[in-house]
């Protein structure tokens, strides 16, 4: 066998704006026995609609296997995506159901919304600290990160004029309901101020909501999309209220840019498993959810509730800090003065616990002294023990600033 | 509800060079009853293994529900790769499990090369005609791309040393097995040739192979890549094999491409669907390939028959010619002097038969007086009527060059 050299493969330039995602490597190391993950985003296996999911999937086997094993059309599974608008209305936002494109996870929206919308250098807003896979799928795109100053609301609405980067925001990325990583939840007031710059502005907004059937005492105000008209692109996922393993997602877009999404989502898989389609829709299409979403939400609530009994014993008198979110799937703990949560990790993982540190979740280098604690994947019960190991690693951890040096 | 501006949205400059695929148009179209599809690529639902499908996917759900329904690694799913790269070694080709990289259809492994290596005016070499979703999936990069001269044995050798756009080709595209559209086989001398010259000139090989295992009568020589070592990325399907709904394709690379191609990838979709995946390999993992794929070869090579023989009859007496494929999909005829493939499309399709425009396959506007048949997806018993319909229109078409004009 011939060896060609190394460099007879020359790498395209945006190839340098790929990076391993760290939340990706820590899943493996924490993949080992013995390790409670606090890291991942991982949805509590527990509360997967197993025998819904069975039940449907030897229906469409039984009923319509060839179509579900033959191609299908790249918009997605008619029903799907009728079933999805009729979803959204139930929220008070009436959209057609031709405007719903299905997507490969909404992780593929990003990338699709990246090629459709992003040139090397068009600037593009985000929350500070954002969603680290929407940093991903938009770096090869080559944009130009714009850190929009945000309070414990959301992004301050006159964050959307002043773009560092010169002229207007490309668009603006916003997770609404239970940020990952913040937990922050975007009140009705902020969302309808917020809208109302974008389209004075002519600011598009890209809005993606994995978390917001995850509410544990009230459900979240209506979409920024169903403010927003044309001028917003709405992301949702079933990965969260039914499984990630089905890879389902979806974006609704006005109807001339949802053209040219349809063209880069058929170049980029042709279409989303049709057979995974069927299986959603039939899992889903009785009602299922429904009845199935309280369990989800008490569940990850009384996870929560765990998570925040642990810190308040364990990590207030190391003086960290957080805040409570009122739904989803992540808790933001802020470190004592100086102590770096990348340093902390590697300890942490040898002592049995792992999270995200919140450097990840920035374009700037911010977030060095803040970590991303997931209440999601680890049962309650574990939860104690878990943040006990976390103290410790943080009781020996170094500061960044040293005794005698500055603050 | 407000309406933004449509000028809200700025699209990329990329999206200038995704277009609508004719095929997929021509798919929908044909969907109503009453129409014969010699068009699509479409695998024939009589051969999908569907009880063998839901034999395996109700052990998934039984004995792994939570690991199938959960977030998965992104190269992939363990046991897969390892059968996958067992089924390449009893093809004579040896390559490490860690090589192979899980994708949504061998659809998304262009898209993620595309990504990797394709810079804006990147010489790409494509075969004339070449597969289309090829074509779609590079363009978005903006390649500058290079028509390799081709025999009936595929590329010349020679021509990997001519880009007319200038400098090496950052990559060649090429589908050795039953080429999509034009039926091609490559030999085994020929192959030799070009990846000798291949590496003699730094070219590196992207090599296609969804058709491979469709021979009829005898299989293909060994992978391009199997001689180029390091030189060639190869890119593999289950869509024709099991079935496409489940979206399984896979490409195995050189370790450091591979890498850059899996971080493309988990900021494409995270991961393939690791219920298919666990689907296909609890499907494929007892050998169901080898007792299934000689009925497939069987039935298209029945319907290949009845294909060239309604040809021989129907088209033959109108000046029509072809070559008559080895294997895979499909058939690629020449009318007679001055029809152009693309007007008597609508003719058909009203006539009752559709096909695909020879135009389609190529990147320098040839390929007019050209048609891609499929004998995959119609029963051998509908070939005489429906190339009877497509003999009608053919014979009732204005040529190009009406008489009294320039030849």
């Amino acid at each position: 066998m011939n060896h060609a050299p190394r460099s007879i493969w020359t790498l395209a330039r945006r190839t340098e704006r790929l990076r391993p995602s760290s939340i990706r490597e820590i899943l493996k190391l924490t993949e080992r026995s013995g390790v409670v993950s606090l890291a991942g985003g991982l949805p509590s296996p527990q509360v997967f609609p197993v025998e819904a999911v069975a039940e449907a999937t030897a229906r469409v086997l039984r009923d319509q296997p060839r179509e579900a094993l033959q191609y299908a059309p790249t918009e997605g599974f008619g029903p799907l995506r009728e079933w999805i608008a009729a979803d959204l209305a139930t929220g008070g936002w009436m959209v057609p159901p031709s405007q719903v494109l299905i997507t490969t996870g909404s992780q593929q929206a990003l990338d699709l919304l990246g090629k459709v919308l992003v040139d090397p250098g068009s600037a593009v807003g985000v929350e500070a600290p954002t969603y680290l896979g929407a940093l991903q799928a938009f770096a090869p795109y080559e944009p130009a990160w714009v850190t929009l100053a945000c309070d414990a609301q959301g992004p301050l609405p006159d964050a959307l004029a002043t773009p560092s980067a010169g002229g207007t925001l490309r668009l603006a990325y916003l997770q609404p309901n239970f940020q990952n990583p913040s937990g922050r939840l975007m009140p009705g007031a902020r969302r309808r101020a917020l809208v109302d710059q974008a389209l004075r502005l002519g600011v598009p907004l890209v809005e993606d909501n994995p978390y917001g059937e995850l509410w544990f005492d009230a459900p979240p105000a209506p979409p920024l999309a169903a403010l927003a008209g044309e001028g917003a692109v709405y992301l949702g996922s079933f990965s969260k209220v039914l499984a990630p393993g089905l890879r389902l997602g979806y974006l609704v877009a006005p109807p001339h840019l949802h053209a040219r999404l349809v063209q880069a989502k058929q170049a980029a898989d042709l279409h989303t498993s049709g057979f995974n389609q069927r299986v959603a829709f039939e899992t889903v299409r009785d009602g299922l959810l429904q009845r199935h979403l309280p369990a989800v939400r008490a569940r990850y609530k009384a996870q929560r509730d765990a998570l925040i009994a642990a810190l308040e014993t364990e990590l207030r008198p190391l003086g960290c800090d957080w805040t409570v979110p009122a739904g989803g799937m992540f808790c933001w703990v802020s470190l004592p003065g100086g102590l770096d949560a990348d340093e902390c990790l590697p300890h942490a993982v040898a002592a049995g616990v792992a999270f995200v540190p919140g450097s990840s979740f920035f374009v700037d280098g911010g977030g060095q002294g803040m970590m991303r604690l997931s209440f999601a994947t680890a049962p309650a019960a574990r939860m104690a023990d878990a943040v006990r190991a976390l103290a410790g690693v943080i009781r020996l951890a170094p500061s960044r600033h040293p005794t005698g040096m500055a603050p």
